[in-house]
């Protein structure tokens, strides 16, 4: 039988800290990170290759060897497995790594081991779509409504989605199916872009990006705010200047506020007509951020990146705390969780804006949004996926985004294998970068 | 200046899943274990000899190695530190912390990372304590309010616990200070025990060791229960028939349930009149708790041993999700952030009934509680700390419960200094207990 041989985990960082790419109110000097799984077999994939999975999650720097020791751990339970199995029925391959009680009370199912799962499933469902020659998001999307569901982690959340009410969602998503993959694949997925809102940017920096981005077929902008009060009312004043009354422009605090700061805060913005105010206190607050939602309308609240698992997804949406999810690609555990959360935002009707950026996000989220439009919302309707145009020359098949949109790439797996000389530079400590500068 | 001239951090594991100690419906192969730190400095301390700290947290196996390199990482930033800057201003000392935001990402304030401080702050609370030669719980009872609310992380709490109603409860706390401490020293804080209830018990075993419990003066009894209805009722029946109508008897599903299926398992029980059921969700489940909490009244709801963070406890508290607080000293990042969640239950009239067991936990738990006593709550009533009679043998100064009640021990620092012979054997993977087995 072809076999799992081996799982290697490495610790890939990019000094994006140089040049305050990446730089916000809380992570002023993020050294963009990969936690890289590849897992090798002795299969063949569907061109006759020899069939591997790439898959990463993301961090921002220290730490990073920590969450790829757990990676390590969590995944040699897949070592010497049967590839076929493993790949048959990735519902109960997912599940098993959660029978490993020792590890779940590391969590549960959070922090550094819920990263490195996501980082070890990543690779396997990149691995899956290598072995029939298919993108993840069309290899689930083809699957039937029974097959989604048994994918989908909906442990905990039978509440507010039992099962049936899955299945009636996919079933519901039956219709039409073949139209939108067909106009997917013409004219690709609505992106919108934080190039230009980085708060270390200098006001003619960011005014320049923004009409760069805006050449280049972006309608929506994002800033970065949070740090102070006179800095945010200037930039948005003149990003709002910039863009014109009826493009949406958006802002992101990175949690740096508690509840009553973000709503004086928010509340002072107000004239310029934003979207969303973004992760204005911190992740965890359910309560808190329905207090914030409650007191900014109609200005939205949009959280997710650090939302460490669906049940917190669970309760933002069922406690009308969350006007826009931006799922995260790695810090959820997999497109089985991501399924999950998708479910639940079209239970709730909530737009899925996945966050993007940072190393690989974009090239995974693609996929979940992809997934999200073909077989479970089946529409755009207020969706707008993250786009950051940055570290995407380290990938074999990097995301294509133009006319502002994530357009299909045909690739088979996940778009997640990096080019071996960006790890021969970049692995940490010892790549030929770091081997320099330390 | 007095220097903190190295962080050693140890992987100790005891081999507990041997004999089913600790066994319940999510974890049935436990070895508890502890990711001890130990913190070396070149002054002295109140007795002359060399100033150490030691503290811990606690996992039940695989993974502990995870946690002691995420603290080694992070308890690097205090080598070299002056010891009486760090120990004098243990609130700046625990948020200099929160400033690495590459760590932060991990997190935020969950999982391992959070272990991990919980793991380093502790030993430095041991070492504040032996700096003076006081217990922890007393070196804080004696200090201010404005002290005690310094070092309380209040961060993102300020829409339901501003500075100065924590202040307020502190300074309300002042009035019979002294006369508490006396009661406590006098006849000590009151305990249960988990001992006779653990699933992998037969029937026999568990009349025993309840039979054994209240001879030393233990009045109530917790049993595990989520694997089997029918067992539960069994034994639910046998240990109330035991115990009598009077005494507390509670339950503990250890989150193996979702929502519905708590609320019906657990009214099935309604008959044998439960204090409590324990952790009967996902511990992230707020709301799920709340309508767990509404649908099985008169039967309370526990939890917080997985409560990641005071963020988690605000909610639980503000949402009416919690009638019993069960903080966990090895998950909440030390008494920085206990005191903080000591604070919400005060504010929200909710018990402290602290977890414990495992390795350690009762060591440092006893602090928590007679701090809440002598000066947070200043109450008793509904009021009663965990207590497992499990590897007390390692610690220099184990806890002492005598007549059901943690006895006030007087030794200084935190109870977290472990016997070198301990670490000897059950150190991980080379100590002689696991160089033997393996």
């Amino acid at each position: 039988m072809p076999t799992i041989t081996s799982l290697e985990v490495i610790d890939l960082r990019f000094p994006t800290s140089l040049h305050a790419d990446g730089s916000d109110a809380m992570n002023k000097d993020a050294d963009y990170s990969a936690a890289y799984a590849v897992v090798h077999t002795d299969a063949p994939d569907a061109a006759g290759a020899p069939l591997v999975g790439h898959g990463l999650t993301f961090t921002i720097g220290r730490g990073n060897d920590i969450v790829c020791m757990a990676a390590r751990e969590l995944g040699q339970r897949i070592v010497g497995h049967d590839v076929d199995a493993l790949l048959d029925d990735m519902g109960r391959t997912y599940r098993s790594f959660g029978d490993d009680s020792q590890m779940r009370w590391l969590g549960p199912e959070k922090g550094v081991v819920h990263l490195a799962l996501s980082a070890v499933m990543n690779a396997l469902w990149d691995m899956a779509g290598r072995r029939v020659g298919k993108p993840v998001w069309r290899l689930l999307a083809e699957m039937t409504p029974e097959q989604l569901v048994d994918i989908a982690d909906l442990r905990y959340l039978a509440d507010v989605l039992p099962r049936e009410r899955a299945l009636e969602i996919l079933q519901g998503a039956e219709l039409g199916k073949p139209e939108r993959i067909a106009k997917l694949e013409a004219s690709g997925y609505p992106a919108y872009t934080t190039a230009a809102g980085w708060l270390g940017y200098s006001d003619e920096k960011m005014l320049r990006l923004i009409a760069e981005q805006e050449r280049l077929g972006f309608t929506a902008v994002k800033l970065k705010v949070g740090a102070s009060l006179d800095d945010d009312i200037r930039r948005c004043r003149l990003a709002r200047e910039a863009i014109g009354p009826d493009r949406p422009l958006m802002i992101d605090a990175n949690q740096m506020w508690d509840v009553p700061t973000a709503i004086e805060w928010v509340n002072a913005l107000q004239e310029f007509d934003l979207r969303w105010i973004e992760e204005p206190t911190s992740p965890d607050d359910i309560l808190g951020h329905r207090e914030i939602r409650d007191a900014v309308a109609p200005i939205g609240v949009a959280t997710g990146e650090h939302c460490h698992n669906r049940v917190m997804f669970k309760q933002f949406m069922a406690a009308g705390a969350m006007d826009f999810c931006q799922l995260d690609a790695g810090r959820l555990a997999s497109l089985n969780e991501i399924l999950a959360v998708l479910l639940l935002a079209a239970q709730f009707e909530v737009p899925v804006c996945p966050h993007a950026g940072g190393v690989g996000l974009c090239e995974m989220v693609q996929h979940a949004s992809m997934l999200d439009y073909v077989a479970v919302s089946g529409s755009y309707a207020g969706r707008i996926t993250e786009y950051v145009d940055n570290l995407h020359e380290h990938f074999v098949h990097p995301v294509r985004v133009a006319g502002g949109r994530y357009q299909v790439t045909g690739e088979r797996g996940y778009n997640t294998e990096m080019h071996a000389e960006s790890i021969a530079e970049f692995r940490f400590p010892d790549g030929r970068y770091w081997s320099g500068v330390r």
